[in-house]
């Protein structure tokens, strides 16, 4: 069974990644880790962003330092694996998945603090499931060693989102409305972007 | 004479911090640390937004990369110092030094990426200078202490974003648009902006 060869699956998420993920990913190796490179630049940046939004709030503040600064230890890590590669740093079409899954983000006062902070949950759950997967399935050992040292942080990362969530909103609120972002995620994701990404 | 109970001013500047700056920060130390957790937050996401501005740029993603933690590192030092002084995290209007100096920005092309380099040199390079002047005026030893320990990674900012700007456009390009930016700077400065601000 494919299933017995993977990765645990992680709670969060509604579906598991295809197994068309996986190889367009080993396929597009280096495509992938600079889109990985981008990402993890843009975490770093969406944490900072929320802390511009809720400045006075002090465990999203703690938190949420901590998580840009790991994801500025990895954009620094993905880059010295390009440059290893011979992979020049540029631009990249993002995929469609951030900006889909935001578009669930409803726009006003509590409601929106909670689905950014799920939204985010989210993105980490399922990074930290396909990084642990290219962990698992990249056929280069070192390369598969650097993507699975990666994964205790993203797993941090999730869950702390999902900590400063449950502890403002409380469970009665936060796992419906997690139930419903999650279906939405994996809907986004069942058709696979031709594009070679972390979230394609 | 004044000047020689002061630290060493900074080269790039033009004119130095007024002694109304000095009582006026003196006098509201807890406002002014606020504001400066403001500043470090801001001074990462500037970082991270030159980064996106710039993704193929290897040098400025290296040396900006370094700058985001460090100030990540600041901003979680400043807020630790907060807390210890029981000032909770909030809002706070920003002096209009930032948007008045961006506006001197030219909106295209290199010229811009060279301002964009330049305005946060100077904004370094103030920030270097006012810490210092908090280090060295400082009632309380500690804090004074705090303030001095932060002054050689922002001399190492102001002095890396004068490095990218120098190395990409030449100094018969840097010199005489950075004099101008700083004669802008120094001007913004020259009237005392009545709320208690790092740039006020």
């Amino acid at each position: 069974m494919a299933s017995s060869s993977r990765p645990a699956t992680i709670k969060f998420l509604k579906a598991p990644t295809s197994q068309a993920w996986i190889d367009q990913a080993l396929a597009n190796l280096d495509e992938v880790m600079l889109d990985h490179s981008h990402c993890e630049r843009k975490a770093a940046s969406t944490a900072i962003k929320l802390m511009f939004l809720y400045p006075s709030d002090v465990a999203l503040v703690e938190a949420l330092t901590e998580i840009a600064q790991e994801e500025l230890s990895h954009f620094k890590q993905v880059n010295q694996w390009l440059a290893r590669r011979g992979v020049a740093l540029h631009c990249l079409a993002a995929s469609p998945y951030g900006s889909k899954l935001h578009k669930h983000v409803r726009p006003n006062g509590a409601d929106r603090k909670l689905d950014l902070l799920l939204v985010s949950a989210l993105i980490e759950a399922r990074s930290h499931e396909r990084l642990g997967l290219l962990g698992h399935h990249c056929p280069d050992p070192e390369l598969a060693k650097f993507y699975r040292s990666l994964m205790a942080s993203e797993a941090r990362h999730y869950g702390a989102y999902w900590f400063l969530a449950a502890n403002e909103f409380g469970a009665d609120v936060v796992t419906p409305r997690l139930e419903a972002l999650a279906t939405a995620e994996s809907e986004i994701l069942a058709t696979l972007h031709p594009a070679p990404r972390v979230h394609s």
